[in-house]
Parts: structure tokens; C-alpha cells; sequence
């Protein structure tokens, strides 16, 4: 863990490739099945990804209300793993085909980083509102009771916390996912440590794992516009939509900002541009 | 995570081994030890499976029941790790034997896709539910009063919930588990995606803890016909064999569903049919 | 995760290299330092162990008891995670160093299967048995009051179980573990499966924290005769020394049960034995 | 997981690189926009540490005092996994940037180890410091209120522990973590054991994990002296403060003694030393 740099620095010749900046409109991906078959992944992995935790949510209020057995509920720790876990397994299912994304947010930073197109990261964030909104109505289609008597998994601020403190939240707990996204897919990282190309998926689903066990008191942590939208659309009460904003608007700041110190201190590219001679060296 | 599909699509050459698929009946394989081999560790390892599932289950009834430490039990999320934990441990342990089904609906999606004769296919599923039965017998033996008193693990639709929502319930949560083992142990996306290899049995076992999460309150979770089985034949209840067929019909439709969109849409199988000239380089 | 069988059959050479067995006594290793490293390590790593999962133990106890938050605690779940996650760490730790058993019965096992000398198995077992006193003496050193009140971490038969019960729940826990094990380190499998080199300590560590789900409200889980030699020496009353035999016979039994079922039907020593000519191939 | 010290002997060359002991001060250092780099990596990543498990802290114990839903709070198996988690993340995202220690102690503990220099180890120190000072100051900003009356997630020793305790709880704890961090940076083992690279980050995580587990009830668990000293600035009152050297001392006596097993027993120095000279082959 330690020393790392230097030896890194001791490479003569770039061991890795770093793919050319994505252009805004590819045209030549419209003519591949490959960006068809991305955008359907992407939808039915949100799908899945909403179904499954929307009904982790539901399922553990209705049991506590059942009574009785009031500790035999997931509880707030059963939820998080549930949002955490799926996402390790959807991003480990649908990395090679679609990028693993499930969640503007993601889609939005790798976009910002020129690492897809203007073309598909819109029609990936389609897909992904598209398939949030499927998934939760199969939540809701299931059981229609329990979806609106305990909330149907939307995120609104509770009670007292100010709307700062919300979207605060919501733009470091989104920076903390896009950061470990660029983190696992960094080229130059992968051909030097061995664990970021195969453990990737784990880690990223640990990151919303971890938000998720600090934020839900707060906000019911989003860090997913698509997750928030979709059990918006299907709850469809008034709290939800008057909170909506801070659920697109926090996230696409926390995963810009990522994004930037990403790209501009980790990657140096600040150095790069500033025409720093020994930039490669000391990369 | 971006742009996977474009960089995959500059390999000139095929880097993976499509296997050819297997026939109906492969004579060779009677005469392998490897073939009976590998049907003894499906047996053994379904055993393991319910043996350690079913005992935590009632193990953390009885414990309730004691009163007092009301909260000391593994609760429905330690329930969810048992099933979810052990799958991963097993499909560790017996893929390199047995492929590392434990589950006939797993078997029955690979021999949809071809991956698996119909003879071995049998002959798994019937040691699948041999070694359930087994494995719910020990529990019961040691505990046969518990055993009668919590359900016997039991699968058995809740109430409150109709019977379309249980096998809905059944078939997406299949699915989400028999896409992912279709993910794991696809030979293109191995030779590419190095998580995806070494992985493997981690994602399988987190689909089956996440999919317990979520369906526990409605089904008990079945998604594994020789589970239900096992249990039902144990406990010997009316209403757990009433819904018997549930834990049949669902799971098997789901892994066709899985089997389905894993071949023709994200291995574009449907595009070459339709002899797509591009779809060597698209994919 | 099929056809693999098929797949390996096509391997003309071996391509894994199967070490000749241990002799019983190797006089070489006496005179290397490695030897004695490992030695060291193995009592460090089960005093380690001891420490950390009997102090999980007694805290979660001493929690409840204060009452207030009585669901603040680990529960049963967060113990089966100290006793599973600490494995898990042990061995990724002392793998390379001592091959991390942490466990007499591991090292019965192994010996069974000649893969490490008696000596060194005979040291081991001895190591790993002060290591634990040692570690759960730290405990009692820590909060002697809470170490007698809430039973000192020992391993005993829970009321209303009887000794058969908790004799087969030891056999067949410890068959869990010690059949992971060896399918962790099969030289065989390794050479096709990747993930059977890389992921080997976390099944190992798995395998445990699910045979501790089961298995605690019967005898609390052994599964490994030297943390319930070292808990008994320091708690030291009757009930555990009258149990404690349950406690070696159990993982010794367990564990040469697991040595057999791997080398004579999943390693095909059997089919070999009876002089089958095609048994290169079918294996 | 046997026979591998035999199997390491048989090795006629090294086939390992051991880096030079770093130097007290290297200039080097300075000119490269990595060493910045790698102080802003340790800044951000401590305070994100910092921030996502004390709002874990403070949000669990908001959730039990509002009362009705006591039992659905993460409890202290979920603070536990949120340290845990987090430092598995983190050293993942930053382990090829500044080597991930984010961690005073890991620091203290490398550079007796000669694996940073001095320069480094002081500039990380205060990196992290001022880091875990920012993420609980955001908590505190975020909820003011909640922040004070929830103890601030800042360490101090509990009632009924004497000091002794306490100091040795985090002693023995920080060993396990810098024993941790040495085996899986082990460049000789790296280059042996393929688990050892590849699964880094995740033993390290699993390490703080169990370490919490155990010692939450003792002194909340320190064994990050950024983490205690960031939490008692914001907390700021007379308790923490008073027990602050204990989270000092204590992780400092534990790196060195992990340091040292790691130099002198495992690695052999020690036999190096003495001028074996079968010292060579012997490891």
C-alpha cells in the first residue's frame, strides 16, 4: 500500500491504453446492436434493482406492524444491504454490456468525463427513469396496500432536517459512489493493481451500501435520480414531488464534483494543463 | 464501466470459446466417473444447503419463543444471509465438479440454453431434491418437536398475499438469480471482463441473499424447487403442499425468462438469426 | 458453470502439479526457520481469534443486560460475522505463511490427506490450543466480572438438545468447513478455476459464519476443538468440561468424513484404485 | 493451504521485488505532483471516513430515541459495517494513489517499516487529521443538535473499564489492522499467493470490521488516531479529551508491535540477522 507512486513512477513506457474522449454523438453506434442491447440492460437492471429494494423496504414495515416479532424485521441494516448488494450484483451482470450505470448520476459523471456519449448517456437515463418506474409498479401492482400505507420506498426529507442538510447529503453521498465508479474503471489503475479490475463490482456496491446506512434517517438517501423518480411517480404523493428537486439536483453535483477531482487532481490532468514538463514522470 | 462495448468491439479475432451445445443425451458421459461424480456433489450439496438454511431458520424461531433475549436472533436478515451465504460457499466448492447448480430451476435454464444435456439435467434435479429431503430430514431429526412447531422452513404463500402475487413473486426473483449464474459463466464476457471469472460465486450467492430479503414476507422465498420440495415433503403439511406447484411453476418459467433474454437479446442471438451481416463486430 | 467437466476433460496434460504426500516425518523442516515461523503464526492467529469473537461475546451479553437499548446489540448474527469474518482474515493473513489452519480439526483433515507432516500437525494442534487460552485469558484479564457472568464464550449443549444431536451438529459443521477448505486448495481445480486461487480465504471464512447461524442455539458451535479447549481452561466449570469431548470427537469425525468425500469421490482416488484405464481422461 | 512454505522453498529464484527501505527525507518527493496528490487523496478519503460513519453513529442513536421503531436501527453491527465498509472503499479508491492508509497508525506502522519516509508519514498524519476534523465537522454542521446529544461518535473509555483496558483493547485492535496491512502488502507473498493482491483491500475492511464488533463496548474503538482526534475537536468536551491519549498510545505501540512481527518474525529478519546462512532457501 504504500510506495506505490514510486514504483508506478519506475514504468519507462505507459502500460495502459486510455480510450480517446467519447464524442457527443456517435453515429456509428446506431448501427450496432451492442447500443440496443445497453439500453435494454440498463432498463431491466433498474427494474430489478427497484423491485427487489422497494419490497425489502415495504415488506420490513408491514412485519413491524404485524407486531409480535418487531426485532425479526431487515431493519434499516437489511435495507441498506439490499440497495448495496444489488447493485454489486447488477454491476457485476451488466458491466460488459452496458457499462453498469443503473443510475443517472453515474451516467451523468462518466458522461462529464467524455467516457460515453452525449446520445447515450440521454437514452441511458431514459432507460434507467423508464425501468425505475416499471420496478416500482411491480412493487406496487403486488401489494397495493402496503405500497401506499408505508411510504412506497420514496425519498423526502424527514422531519427535522433543512433542505441544505438534505441536499448536502445527497451530493456526498453521490460523490462518494461516482468517486469509487472512476476509481474501479481508471485504465492507468487497472494494469497496476491487480484487485481494481476484478474486485470492481464489490466495491461499488459497498459505497451505496455504506451511504445508505448513513443517510436513510436524513433523506432515505436517493444518490440515484432514476430510484427517486420512479417511487415518486408511483407514490405519487405531494411530499415526494415538492422534495423531487433535491433528488436530481444533489446527485448531479456530487457526481460532477467527483468527476473533476477525479479527472483534475487524481488524474492530473490540472498538471497536464498547466504544461508541467515532468507531468509523465511523476504520474 | 463506459465505452466496454467499443473497446470490445475493436478485438479482431473471437478471444473466447463458445462451447458447442450439448446434446440431449451424451452417451460418453455414462461411462465418466466425473458424470456420477458430479451428481453426488449436487446430492451432497443440496444437503448441506437445507441442513444449514432450515436449522437457522428454526433456530431463530425457537429462540424467540424462549422470550427474553427477544432481540438476539439472526432475524429475517440473518436468515437471508444463511440462504444467500451458503450458495456461495457451495457454488465455491462444487463449480469446478458439478457446475455448481443446487437448484433444479439453474438446471433447467442451462439445459434451455444448451449448456447441459437432458440426461445430466435429470438425473441433477433428482439428486437435487433427494439431497433437499435429506437435508430437511437431519433438521428434523434433531429437533423434531422445533422442527413441527416453526414450519419446517416450509415454503407457503402469506396471508394477505393472492396466489398470482407468489408466483410473480417466484418467476422475477429466478430470474434475477438464474441471469445472474448466465452472467457468471458467460465464455465471452470471461474472456474480457476479468471480475467476472474470479468472482463468480460471490454475485450468485448475494442474488440468492437479496432475493431473500425482498420475498421472505410474501413466499418464504422459494426460487428453488427443490427447496420447497424438501421442505414439504418434511413437514407434511396441507397448505405448504396446496401451494407446492407455486414453487415449481414460478421458478421454472422464471429461469426461461433468464435463459431467454441472456441468449437472444444480450448474446444477440435473435440478431443473427436474423442474419445481421454486422453482428460479429457489433457484438 | 457447466460443461465444465467436459471442458477440463480436454486438457491432454495435466496442467496442475499434485505435491507428492507429507511424509509423516519430515526431519528437513526441522532445520528451517519456516517451521518455527509457522508455528508462531498459527498461535498468534488463534489467539487473535479467540480474542476478538469471545469479546464480541460477552460485550453483546454485558449490552443487553444494561437494558435500555436492548436491540443495539450485535445479536446472534453480529457474532456469527466476529467468528466467520475473523477466519476469513486469519487465513488471508497466515495462508502463505503457515497455510492458516487456525484449527486442530483443519489440520486433522489435512493430515489425513498427507498434505502436512504428524509433527507439524501434532505442533500445530498445540499452538492453535495455547492460542486460544491465551487470547480468551486476555478476555477474562479485560472484564472478569462480565467473563464469568455471561459464560466466558464456552461451548457447551443448550437445554433440551440431546448428545447426539450436538455430536452430528459438530460432525457436520465441521464437515462444512473442512470440505471448503479442501476444495479451496485443490491443486487440480485451481488450474481451471480462477476463482478458486484468488477467492479462497472467503468461502473458508463464510463457511464458518454460516455453521455458526445454524448451529448456536445448540451447542453455541464449536467446529474447532481449540477455541473450545481454550474457552473451557478459562471458564472453567463443569458443564463445559463435561461437554467438552463433544467438542474434539465432533470436528475430528467431521473433518475425516471431509478428507474422504474429497479425496476418494471428488478427486476419484476410488475410481483410480479400482485400476480404471480411462480414469486420466475422465477426470 | 498446507505444504505451501515447502512449495515456496522450491523456488531457485526470488521471484519478488523487494522496494529499498525509503529514505528519511527524499527530495524527490517534492517535485512530484504525486506526493500532493497522494496528501489531497488521504485528506479527502479520511474525511469521508469520517463523515459517512459518524452520521451512521448519530443517525442510529436519533433513530431509538424517537421511540416506536426501536428494533429497526442499524445497532452496532451496523456502525461496526459502516467503519468497516468504508475503509474497504477507501483503501480500494486510494490504494494506488497514496497507498490507502487513511490511518495514522498504518502510517506510524509503515514508516517503522522503512515503506514511506519520514517527510510522507508526517505530511499524511496531518492530512488526516485535518481530514477526520472536516467530515465530523460536516456531520455537526448537518445536525448540531443531534451531534452533541449522541456524543459525537467520539471515543472515550466506557463505565466499568479501567484505563488499562481500554489501552490494551486498542493496542491489540490496531495489531490486527496493521498485521492485516502488512500481509497484504507483502510483496514476496503478493507474488505466491494470488489471493494476497487481489483481494487486498477487502481483509483490511473485514479487519476493522471485527475489530469493531469486539470493542465498541469498550472504548467505541478507536484504533485510528485521526478518527478520535477529528471526533473530540468537534465534539470538544472534557471526557474525550482526557482519555484522548489512549487512542494515541495505544494504536501506536500496536503498529510498532505489528511492525515488528511482520519484519522480524514472519519475514525473517530476525534469522537474516543472526547470519543463517540457509536463511535464503529456508523462506
Amino acid at each position: 500500500m504504500a510506495k506505490d507512486i514510486e514504483v508506478g513512477g519506475e514504468f519507462q513506457a505507459k502500460d495502459y491504453h486510455d480510450p480517446p474522449p467519447a464524442p457527443l454523438v456517435d453515429a456509428e453506434e446506431f448501427i450496432k446492436w451492442s447500443f440496443y442491447r445497453a439500453i435494454i440492460a440498463e432498463f431491466i437492471a433498474t427494474l430489478l434493482f427497484l423491485y427487489i429494494t422497494v419490497l425489502t423496504v415495504i415488506g420490513y414495515k408491514s412485519q413491524i406492524d404485524k407486531g409480535g416479532d418487531e426485532c425479526g424485521g431487515v431493519g434499516i441494516l437489511g435495507i441498506a444491504w439490499a440497495f448495496g448488494g444489488m447493485i454489486f450484483v447488477l454491476v457485476y451482470c451488466t458491466a460488459g454490456i452496458s457499462g453498469g450505470h443503473i443510475n443517472p448520476a453515474v451516467t451523468f459523471g462518466l458522461f462529464l468525463a467524455r467516457k460515453v456519449s452525449l446520445v447515450r448517456a440521454v437514452l441511458y437515463m431514459a432507460a434507467q427513469c423508464l425501468g425505475a418506474i416499471c420496478g416500482c409498479g411491480l412493487v406496487k401492482a403486488f401489494q397495493k396496500s402496503y405500497y401506499n400505507q408505508y411510504g412506497g420506498g420514496a425519498n423526502f426529507l424527514a422531519d427535522g432536517y433543512s433542505t441544505g442538510t438534505g441536499l448536502a447529503a445527497e451530493i456526498i453521498g453521490t460523490f462518494v459512489l461516482v468517486y469509487t465508479v472512476f476509481s474501479a474503471t481508471d485504465p492507468k489503475r487497472s494494469a497496476r493493481d491487480s484487485h481494481v479490475p476484478v474486485l470492481a463490482p464489490l466495491p461499488i456496491g459497498f459505497a451505496v451500501f455504506m451511504v445508505h446506512l448513513a443517510t436513510i434517517p436524513i433523506t432515505g438517501t436517493g444518490i440515484n435520480p432514476a430510484r427517486s423518480f420512479g417511487a415518486a411517480v408511483m407514490y405519487n404523493q405531494d411530499k415526494p414531488w415538492d422534495d423531487q428537486w433535491i433528488f436530481w439536483v444533489g446527485p448531479f453535483i456530487g457526481a460532477a464534483i467527483a468527476a473533476i477531482y477525479h479527472q483534475y487532481i487524481l488524474r492530473a490532468a490540472a498538471a497536464k494543463a498547466l504544461g508541467s514538463f515532468r507531468s509523465s514522470s511523476a504520474m
